[in-house]
């Protein structure tokens, strides 16, 4: 049988993770003291932070330890992407059942070390302890701005294209195919989409940089939501062309209406959704405009208004459906 | 029957957050966007995260919704303090069961608001989701240093004397209290210390700017755990008169080495532990003295060596007592 949790004992699963998360030159103190001691290059910075709970946000069934820790950066660099800044450090809280496998915690620490990795950033810090029942993990990521200021959600202007990266409903079509039962072709895109979302960090970047950019926001719970927030905060009418909507190709086969609702509601594409002034100078699909207006959303299919279902996207709290592990 | 999270749902709890957090200058963007943005007041900063579990380091019977955000509070302040600063703004992750009644969260929310509040800093953003189980909760805080520099545990210096500032397993007593089933006394100041420890601002602030004060830590799991922390930082070899330990006058019932006991192992005090050079200008107690040596404890008691119980104090993934709900 491989090692519990509880029989490798706390120390020695913190030396693991110090060997394993890199220091850097913006961490001046790192695993080891009271807090972490951070060097910044501006005073200006970001941060988010996201939690991530088994049974809620992911199964220890469909996923890997190794893809449930990068998942855990990818959905937080995703946050800090969108407001137009680049990770900087990170800070982890785990709180894990005793008798949890050694082999399963240092694969989800290489995980998280990996990803953060490949966004140019390290963990600083963090907390380690038991949990009573589910695992439960917490991203705390800050970020210094591309530009001299970050992109909100509040600063649409009337005129405005809408614009999204990448393909909607792609990880939730993948969640679908997870959850059906059947036996998974590993080599699904969807599938592996929904497991490791990745951000979009070169992409907003460029965005950052480019003054036509005037809202942005990362699409997490679904463009039903997220684009009502977005038109809420900015406090305007956006206008969304469902037949525009960009699907990925692994979701030809489903009906057409099938298909743009899983764009529509379905969560965890990490894709940008931004208005701009002119084409952007990235790949991205226009899928609306902005118009003035006091925070709501116009959707059109087939020319015609089209009446979005009532909590068909995932709430907290108020879920629709038991098998979605979205946030 | 009192309205739960699912039937309040997580718009309006959001709305309750976003007015109870008061935002301050440094937030430049609180709650609502992406990630947060803040202003700080220099480049260098401290940052800290804790978990927080119920079942494992509270209980919602032996702690009202308020203690327990206080708590949470508290901890981090502590850790923020041991290193010479100040909090700043912090990051909430609450994860919790549908079927909870909003009074209780409200409690909590507004727990976790008074007790920032006293410590001069705000919450700037966070993460709210579901638990299948127990209530999650994680704080990340950030602070500005009160110096230039901050106070490490890897830098004390052979002639410091050792000292601690107020009492030690004033906490552990108070929740030997709580969990003896019997009827509590609300007047008891180890089951508030246990309860709402607080952190030692004010007394860090002044080390921080004294000259005198080489290395600190905070003590949250125990001194015989944390001594030999800063021990093995430092590589120094500490001498500690157990004798010198400072007892509650709570504890004052108790035989002189149950007492002691309960000082050495106890956790969750949250006391400052620190090395200086001469007399501090603060009131604290000298418990010993740092001596050249290779990251050892020399534990005295009646002028003689004292040997520590294996495994005495708390250890997540290897704990000794069921009933211990300390970090």
């Amino acid at each position: 049988m491989s090692q519990t949790l509880a029989e490798l004992g706390e120390d020695a699963l913190i030396q693991f993770i110090a060997e394993t998360f890199d220091s850097n030159s913006s961490i001046q103190v790192g695993i080891g003291d009271d807090c972490a001691v951070i060097q910044s290059p501006s005073n200006l910075h970001v941060v988010t932070t996201d939690a991530m709970i088994e049974k809620v946000h992911f199964s220890r069934e469909t996923m890997s330890a190794a893809q449930i820790g990068r998942k855990l950066v990818a959905v937080n660099v995703s946050d800090i992407a969108a407001m137009g800044a680049r990770p900087a450090y990170g800070m982890l809280s785990m709180c894990l059942p005793e008798d949890l496998s050694v082999r399963w915690i240092k694969e989800l620490i290489s995980g998280v070390a990996s990803e953060a990795g490949q966004y140019g950033f390290s963990i600083a810090g963090g907390d380690l302890c038991a949990s009573p029942g589910p695992v439960f993990l917490n991203l705390t990521l800050s970020g210094t701005l591309v530009a001299s200021k970050p992109i909100l959600r509040s600063t649409a202007r009337p005129g405005d294209g809408l614009f999204v990266t990448g393909t909607l409903g792609t990880s939730a079509y993948g969640l679908r195919l997870l959850s059906s039962g059947q036996h998974v072709n590993d080599a699904s895109q969807s599938v592996a989409k929904h497991r490791v979302p990745g951000a979009q960090l070169e992409n907003a970047d460029v965005l950052a940089r480019w003054e036509g950019c005037h809202a942005m926001m990362d699409i997490s719970d679904g463009l039903a939501i997220d684009a009502n927030r977005l038109a809420k905060a900015s406090s305007v009418r956006l206008t969304v062309n469902i037949d525009a909507l960009p699907l990925h190709e692994e979701l030809e086969g489903l009906p057409d209406e099938e298909a743009q609702e899983l764009a529509i509601y379905g969560g965890e594409d990490y894709e940008l959704l931004f208005s701009a002034a002119g084409p952007p100078p990235i790949k991205a699909t226009r899928i609306g405009s902005v118009e003035a207006g006091a925070g709501s959303v116009n959707w059109v299919r087939d020319g015609r208004p089209y009446e979005l279902l009532n909590n068909a996207s995932y709430r907290h709290f108020k879920t629709n459906s038991a098998t979605q592990e979205s946030k």
